[in-house]
């Protein structure tokens, strides 16, 4: 196998380094979050750190990265309103999802910017992204400042969920592959899902056994 | 498009409900964290909530539920050892990662009750699980405990990065799908994924290029 000590990670050109350690913990979540400024401008951003957070409270975390430079419209927003939805993405919105992790000035909306068409709902003051095949509201619940990196760690109650037809099993659970929805590889790698399984609870003494799908 | 309100949530079956919120932030990934207790048990258990968190410092995060009955063997070796490893789980080894799950006895090895095939390497107080495609020994380096639901995020330190040849690009990037890594759908759902395209660093006003896999 290959192997990177301490000493290799350190040393390492910083792009490259950035695409390893990207890589290394896995495939992970790829959403848009949206937020509406206090003047009314609606921002759009691709996250890979949405993070599930225990389900009674139904919460979610992300990882907002050190602020400053023009990056935290999303923070910035979902602090002064208290609202943010979460949006799938599937493969042919996967261009402008990643485009939209340019440095857009805050008077640019993302939405027309990328052309992405946005839908609003009663009740809620952020907008969702009308294609998503999965679509969470929620709000501002509370945040943790990361001291080792300046990160902030930001966590949002659910309040709404939205979803196609056709993708939920009769035990709640949602089908990620019938919703098209993509996976992040590292920084900049983007992966559809297959579905191979599902497996009952598990406990000490038990058969392992699946859950038809 | 199905809607659940707030309410809805709250009034939801339990188990329904964890299905649903389990599935909502989107594919997560699917890691077997292993550590050796201070009475050289080996443990061994899966967890869907590692993320990444910035690359200088190498950095990944975890969330250690609730302790108490039997949960939290990971964390408690993590705090004794300060040494943790993480392992990717390909297909074939998805039954038996499940089960890792299971509250078996802090006495028993996940390794030996399951037939997980270890290795050890010099100066890591960890086991590694053999046939993991991408291994990462890490230390551990703070935690913040979340009060609004009780669970605890983990920070961990990157030491040393392991994986089998052929699966990593020029620019350090590391091709999941050739390493065969899972992704979890839900609480208990295994996706395999297919690598679409990755995408070049989006500025504003530049064209959406990709890079070559």
């Amino acid at each position: 196998m290959t192997h990177y000590s301490s000493s290799d990670l350190k040393n390492m050109e910083r792009f490259y380094r950035g695409n390893l350690i990207n890589s290394v913990t896995g495939y992970k979540s790829a959403n848009l979050l949206a937020t509406r400024s206090i003047n009314g401008i609606d921002n759009l951003s691709i996250f890979s750190s949405v993070t599930h957070l225990g389900s009674d409270p139904a919460m979610f975390t992300f990882i907002q990265r050190p602020l400053g430079h023009g990056v935290g419209h999303t923070y910035q927003n979902l602090k002064e309103t208290g609202v943010i939805t979460l949006n799938h993405i599937q493969l042919d919105l996967v261009n402008k999802a990643h485009q939209s992790s340019a440095k857009y000035p805050e008077s640019t909306s993302e939405f027309e910017a990328l052309n992405i068409e946005k839908i609003s709902r009663d009740g809620i003051q952020a907008p969702f992204v009308k294609m998503a095949a999965i679509q969470v509201a929620a709000t501002y619940e509370s945040e943790y400042f990361l001291k080792e990196n300046n990160c902030i760690l930001v966590l949002c109650k659910i309040t709404d969920i939205f979803f196609n037809e056709g993708i939920q099993s009769e035990d709640g659970w949602l089908n990620l592959e019938k919703a098209g929805s993509i996976a992040v590889n590292g920084l900049d790698g983007y992966a559809t899902g297959t579905v191979q399984k599902r497996l009952r609870y598990a406990r000490v003494g038990d058969d392992i056994s699946e859950i038809e799908l």
